[in-house]
This record gives C-alpha cells, structure tokens and sequence, in this order.
C-alpha cells in the first residue's frame, strides 16, 4: 500500500513536471500587466483532432471583488491562449477550466498596475447620446473608414499606420473578413478559414480558423490601440461579390463559433468594438432574426461589454433593440442638415454615429462625391444635433488605391478641417454637445447656460443678433464669443462680452449684434463668463 | 315528488317570463346589423353590490367558420350590454358567459347583411406605410384634433358636427377625459367616474363608472361614424392642470379596468382608433413600462385590432413596440421638411401620422402661430414624405372659443386646402404615396414608373427640368403632367406629354423643361400613360 502511494506520488510530480515544461516560455514570469492591458496565459495542449471545435477552455479570473469568466481560444500549433483585460488595479488570481486535462485547473497571479499615460480604457455611452473613456475622460468620435487596410500587407499596412498617426481620426472602422474589390492587385496575405480540399479562400472549412490571420489582425489593432485609435470592427459585410468565399452564407453555428472565436481573441484589446454588419440589409442570407441573435451573443459573452451597433445600407434597423449601445448609420442625406440629423437621435435615445455620411470624392457613384466642404459641413452638422460624423473617402490615387479600401495616405481636403473640429470637440463640455431646442430648425447646440456653438451652414450671414433659447440662462449672464472659420480654421475672439437679458416668452438676447464675416461654414463659440449663482432668478419655462 | 316537479317547473317558466320581460324592448326583434355594423345585446342583471367590478359577462360569437370572445359591460340600472361588430357578413350566433345567473347561458343569432354604401368598415394598416379599410378601400387621413368637443354640452356639438359635416377631416383626435382648460365657462355635462362623497369629479370612486358619461361619448362618436370620420379616441392625458380629479394618478389596476371597459364600450364602433394618451411624456405618474403594459392589453383584448398608437409631447415613445400599429407624432419642426419627416418614417417603418404638426393659430405660444400656408405647407411636405399631417386650429372666436379645444367653427384658412390636398391623395394610387429617393434632399413621391408628385415647397421657381429617379421607368415611357397650387387649389395641364429617357447612372430626363408660376407651394403631379410593356428595357439599377 506505502509502495503504490509512493507509486502514484511520483506519477503525480513527473506530471506536474511535465505540465510546467509544457507552458511557453515567459508565462510565469508575466507577474504586471497595466489596468485595461492586456494578460496573456499560454498553455500547451492537444493539437490532434479539431482543437477549434473539440476543446473548451476558459479562465476565471477574480480580485477578490469582482469574478470574470473569460474564453481561450486556440492559437494553432498546441498553442492555447486566454487573454484578459484587468479593468481595475491590483492583484488578480486565475484558475483555468478545461474540458482537456492539460488545459484544466491551470492557476495564477499578476498585478494590474495603473494605466500608463494615453490608455484611458475602454469606451463606453455616457449621458445617453455620448461617449467616455472607462477612467472618465471624454472620448468625441472623430472616426474614418477604411474597409480593407488590414488586409493589404505589411509595406502597405505600414504606410496606413503612419498616415493615422499624423491624422485625426481616433476611430477606424474596419473589416475582419476580406472583400473582394480590390484583391486582385491587393490579395489579402491570410485568410480567416483553412481550406478543405485546396488553397484559401476556395472551399473554406469553417471549422478551422487560421490563426495567422487573426494574429495579423490583431497586431493591426494593438498597433490602433497605441496610437489612440479605436478599431471598430465589422464582422459580418455583403462584399463577397463574386460570392467566391461564401463568409456570409455561414450556417447560424458556423456564425456563432466566429463570434466566440473573435470575442476570445480580440475583447481583451481595451480599443475594440464591435461592428456586427456592414450594410446588414445587402446581406441577403440573414434576416434581422439572425442578426439581433448574434448582436444578442456579443452582448452575452462580452466579459467587458464592448461597445456594439450594426451600420445598414438603405434600409435601416431596429436601433432601439437592447445590444445594441450606439446607432452606426449610413445616411448622408440626414447627416446634410442638423435639423434632420438630430430626428434619429430623438427616435433612438442612443448615440448616433453617421459613420456613412457619404464620402469625400471623385466617384461616379453619388455615394462618393462629397467635396471637403460638404464633408465638414456635414461633420459641423451632426455635431450640431448632438450627434457624430464619419470620414472616409474615394480619391484614387494613380494605382487607383483609394483610402476608403486601402488607407495608405490620405488625399481629401477635409482631415485637417477634421483635426479643427476635433481641438473644438475636446475643448466642449465633458458631457457633450447637445441640441438646446428642436422646436424651429437646429442651428444651437451646446450645454444650457454654459456653452453654446452656434451654426450658420451654407447660410453666409453678416451678422448675428445674440439669441438664445431661455433654459439653463439667467437675467444678466454674460458670454465669451468666438467667430470660428470651420474651413479656414482659425478662432477669432469678439471683443466685447455678449450679456444676455430674457425677452418673450422663450428667449433670452444680447443687445450688441456680432458682426460676421459674410461667408458659408461660420460659426459662434459662447462660454459663459459668470456662473448661475448670484445672477438673476431662473426663468419660468412652459411650452 | 311529482307536484315538486311541477313546482320547480312553473318556478321556472316564471324566471324564464321574467328574464324575458326585462330584456329592453326590441332586442329579440333586431335580427340583422349590417356588416361592420353594430349588433348589441342587452340583458338585464343584478344591480346591487358593484356591478363594475363583481359581474363578468361575455359573450362568444361565431358564424362557423370564426369564433370572436366580445366582453360585456354594465350600463347601469340593471342593465347590461354586449356589442358586436360583424367582420363578415352571414349568420351569426352567440352565446353568454357570466358569473351571474341571469346573465350567462343567453343565446341568440341574427343576419349581418352586406355594408350598405359608405360603410368600409375599420381602418388597418396597408402597405407598411399607409392605411385602408377593410374591404379594400384605401384611406388616406386627412385628421384634425378637438380635445373637447364632446364634453361641451348638445348646442356646441351639434354646431361642431355640422361644421364637421362641411370640413375635409376624416378623422378627429379627440379625449375621453374631460380637461381643465374651458371647464369654468363650459363645463362637461357629465363625468366619468361617480364621486364617493359628493358631486363629481371629486373624490373619484374609480370602481363605479358613469354610464351616462360613455353613452354620451358613444353618441358622439356614432355621430363620426355617420359623416364618415374616424374617432381617434384618446384615452389618458396630462390635462387635470390642477390634478384636481386625479385621473391620471389611477392604479394599474384602476387603468386596466377602465381600458376594459371602453373596450368593451367601444370598440364595436368601426370608426375607433386607440391613441393610448396624449403628450404621453407630460403624464408624470406612469413609466413606459406603464404604458407599453396597458398598450399591450390593448393589443390583447380588442376583439377588432383597432389602430393603437401613443402620442408624444418632447420626448418621442419607442414606436418601435409591438402594439404599437402606428406612428402618432407631435413634431412641428420634422413636419415642416420632407426630407426631415421621412426620417421616422425610415426609423420605424411604420405609418407616420404627424398628428401634431403645431396649430394654425394666433396663439401667444409658439406651438400655435402657424400661418394658413405653414398648415397646408406641413401637409404638402409630410405627404411627400409617405407620412400624414394632422389640423388643428387656435384661433379664438370673441368668446375665445377655439377648434384644438372646443370644435364648433373652423376660422382658418387651411380648411378649404386641406380638403384640395384630400382630392389629390384620393386621386394618386390606392398603393399610397411613397418617397421616389432619399439619397438627397426629397421633393418628388409617388409611386414608381407610374405616378409622381413632385412639390418644390417654399421655393418659387419658374421653371422645372423634368428628371426622376430611375426605378420603375423604361426608356420612352410619357407621362401627363399637370401643375398644382396648393393654395389656389388649381390644377392645370400641361399641353405635352414628357417622354422620359434614361441620363446617367441614376437619372431619366425629358427633354422640354416645364414652365412654373414662381411662387411658393407649386407641385407637379406625373401620371404615366403608358404601361412598361412595350417599352425600353428596365435598366440596370446599382448605387
């Protein structure tokens, strides 16, 4: 009996032994990851079968307070990972769970330290129609869109990050899956699936991703993520034209098992989120069942709730359905005027996003011929509706590459328009931008009593006489006005305060008119010089 | 034993006689209603304890091939009726239910013969956008909104009626709670509710009904039925200024009860539609919850399917819900655009009836200050939209009697445009009118290669370059084309016919520009006269 005990207790320690030789190198030594960094557990185990399909695996990972279950994926090669986004400082412990012995009650330790300058943590809605960082700060989308940039190599990839870092754009919307246009000067250097009887993208086995592409992509993210860039990722689109590779005609399984896939890889980096479908409605293979299941799985197996939308085509979805946190629209003609951008805001309750507000260009589509004015125009005007635009362009350079596929440079006249109105943005009240009064057409919008910016459009008047809407204001409070160019971009201060006095039922003026400078793409920047207290009683206010 | 037969038996003939005498005389002789028409059986039960709330009486309703549960309801002094609208035409039998012996196990039949001329039966939604009736009549709303008019007393509405009978309007919001506002000078004939300790409307006992306030009502809205005019029955509203009677403070029990009983009171009438509460979002007392709860038991018990719909005041109601059938909106400044209001139409893609578009009025409040062509603009730019408008009128007569309020007299100018504007949607196709393209700013509905209306709002110009979007028409295809003054209620051919080629990508043009008189609120009205067969191909179509 001794001699069996002794028997099975040096089976036991060869196999711990061997467990822990197993592990890759550098596993134990990970004792610090920064809150909202990423941790990263690697596990050797089981490379035969269909690791994809036959292992699960996941890890629990707690500070003592708060408990979060999180999946692991396979990386290829008996590799096994599990990464995790510390979303508050300290020590967290991890235990592994496994439905495979090598994989299973795997434990550990690390040390979230404090974010380091520049990550702010994940985005999330604030104030019902906006964003924040997770440590408070504010975060005003300013985003652009460039469908395949991922995909295009690392020379070309390269060139992208280096025109986004000189750019203004802190959101990128992106792909996952290759589109067709476009890959047969570009081929795209991996393919999401192994392939089942060839070469990828012929004949994809859904069962079997290919890690290498997903590394690609993600270092394509960490890389957005260092530069301050979220990555907006579009899971699903309707570009597979040639209907060549099949990505959108998955069975409701092979959807499914692409999501958990892409949520156990990608949710721990802090800048994703989740994009379900570009143009949802030209994908003729799913109805908005299909769709509001898997929006519905994303909000489920999300450990750290990134942000979720679904962008249509024409036909526009039901935005008000609970995963979905943001409305990502396509809708250039609402985007053109605040007084109708603002109308979606009003019927969703919801940050509004026209990340499609047509494209800057020179197509001979009418999607993608926007000039630089009316592309900030239109920027100028969801801000005004207390709402966000999107950029993006269509102007091919020789090799025909445009930055709306490719990224690589940047050709349009409204970036640095965009970079303007982003120093404007930040620089607004941390609780955003919000229309002051959709009764007659929007041209107001700010935080009552403390911050208005006025918009004139393609109007080009000479003069403004101070008026506001009454709510927030009080008798006597006095104003800083600025003149701001939006397409020179300059900001040119009014020399005398603008003091404002109620008047009817429903305004209060200034009685010193600013003189303007005559011409379309002007606008008033007012920041309130006195606070409510001390300054006359609040108004009555009845509709 | 056998003389306790006898006994029981003339006992029984005895209830029988009895039952039979104190049914209300003609009951047994009505033996047809026409379809859609009202059956009504009235019974007579116990009128001790609280018949509105310890008696339940049913009645089920079938002709053999369809069986329909209608519930009962105490009219007062013993008497109880069931009413029923036929949805076809043929014998009908019916059976009671009760919890009370003198009101369950009555059986009955008649004959619902075939609609006689201008009955066509409930309205529904038709084409996902537009309405109709229920043998195949299209409707097109023309509505227009007199909160009070039925709470006024016999004079003034027999004066609005009249004043009905000669307007445009084919629908009529109106409140089943009496208001505060005009009560001093007008005060309602009667009450909805008994009082517990004195006179009505104090001290509601919410258990005790007033049937001579609902038989009133029904009067009334029997009146509408007549001139051929939907009831547009409002339900709950934030109108007891003084919350001096409490009606909105009711229990969901209490609301439950209520809603019931209007059911159960109304909606036999074919002309009924629900508006669960007006200006919703100014009920401070009720949650969406409370309203999603009370719209969906609507939905459940109205043996018809009436309309449902929920209007707004500031904050717009997720029209998105289920029970909601259609869009009833306040929203003056979305109303004024086309190319804003077709945006609620998109989001919610329902019925949009912008039930509220501001007032033509003179009104010290902004919501009232409509000019006449404001009003038939609104119209004009919410039709072009696939949407409805809504009238209504603050213009005070020397006694300050306004229609909004009080019905009696139309004083506007909208009126006579309204019911010009009312011709041309009975005119266009029975389908509806639909927007053409919302790629930009929208000016041109119908429906495509086979009607057109093209309206050019608050500009004047002089002349029109005939284009259109290119779905559904073929190259040489020739329309008549007529051109319209929504204010002079002309309509004038033009000599020639267009003949329309395709031009571009999108486009197809006619050759020979039109003439237009240079003055606002001018439309075009295009009607093909030749069908596609024959034609040029059908092009090729790809934004």
């Amino acid at each position: 009996m001794t001699r069996l005990l002794q028997t099975l207790g040096l089976i036991w320690l060869a196999l711990c032994t061997a467990l822990a030789a197993a592990e890759p190198a550098g596993t134990e030594r990970i004792e610090s990851t920064e809150q909202w960094g990423m941790h990263e557990i690697a596990l050797k185990g089981p490379a035969d079968g269909n690791p994809f399909t036959e292992v699960q695996l996941s890890a629990r990972f707690s500070n003592g307070k708060q408990t979060l279950d999180v999946d692991g994926f396979y990386d290829g090669e008996g590799v096994y990972r599990v990464r995790f986004m510390p979303p508050h400082a300290g020590r967290w412990t991890w235990v592994t769970h496994s439905n495979r012995w090598p994989l299973t009650n795997k434990q550990g330790a690390f040390t979230a330290t404090p974010p380091r300058p520049g990550n702010h943590g994940p985005v999330g809605v604030r104030h019902q129609h906006h964003f924040g960082y997770a440590d408070g700060t504010p975060y005003k989308p300013v985003g652009t869109t460039m469908y395949s940039w991922a995909h295009r190599g690392d020379a070309m990839e390269a060139q992208t990050l280096k025109a986004l870092a000189a750019a203004p754009f802190n959101k990128v919307r992106m792909l996952v899956f290759p589109q067709t246009a476009g890959i047969e000067r570009h081929p795209p250097m991996f393919w999401p699936f192994a392939s089942r009887s060839g070469t990828p993208p012929s004949d994809p086995d859904y069962t079997r991703f290919n890690p290498a592409f997903f590394r690609h992509l993600e270092q394509r993210v960490g890389q957005l993520r260092e530069l301050g860039i979220e990555a907006d990722l579009i899971l699903l689109h309707p570009y597979d034209d040639k209907r060549a590779w099949g990505l959108d005609t998955m069975t409701r399984e092979q959807d499914e098992r692409y999501v958990r896939y892409l949520v156990a890889r990608l949710a721990a980096y802090r800048n994703v989120w989740w994009s379900l479908a570009n143009e949802f409605d030209f994908v003729r293979t799913k109805t908005d069942a299909d769709w509001r299941h898997l929006g519905e799985l994303l909000q489920r197996i999300d450990p750290y709730g990134h942000l979720r939308s679904i962008h249509n085509g024409k036909r526009l979805y039901n935005q008000t359905e609970d995963w979905i946190t943001h409305v990502s629209l396509q809708h250039g003609m609402a985007a053109a005027e605040a007084s109708r951008a603002v109308l979606f805001r009003e019927a969703w309750r919801k940050p509004v996003v026209f990340d499609e507000l047509k494209y800057e260009g020179r197509h001979d589509r009418r999607w993608a011929q926007l000039t630089g004015r009316q592309m900030v125009h239109a920027f100028w005007a969801t801000t005004i509706a207390g709402s966000y635009g999107g950029h993006s362009e269509f102007i091919p350079d020789a090799d025909g590459l445009i930055w709306l596929a490719q990224g690589v440079a940047l050709r349009g006249e409204s970036p640095p328009r965009l970079a303007f109105l982003k120093q404007i943005l930040d620089a607004a009240p941390a609780e955003g931008i919000d229309p002051i009064d959709t009764f007659e057409d929007l041209t107001i919008a700010g935080q009552p009593g403390r911050y208005y910016l006025v918009y004139f459009g393609q109007q080009a008047p000479s003069e403004w006489a101070p008026k506001l809407y009454l709510t927030g204001l009080r008798d006597g409070q006095r104003f800083k006005a600025e003149i701001i160019d939006t397409w020179a971009m300059t900001v040119t201060p009014v020399k005398e305060a603008l003091q404002f006095r109620p008047q009817g039922r429903y305004d209060f003026v200034a009685s010193t008119p600013i003189k303007l400078p005559g011409k379309p793409g002007i606008a008033l920047r007012l920041t309130a010089l006195d606070t409510p207290a001390g300054l006359g009683a609040r108004p009555a206010q009845d509709d």
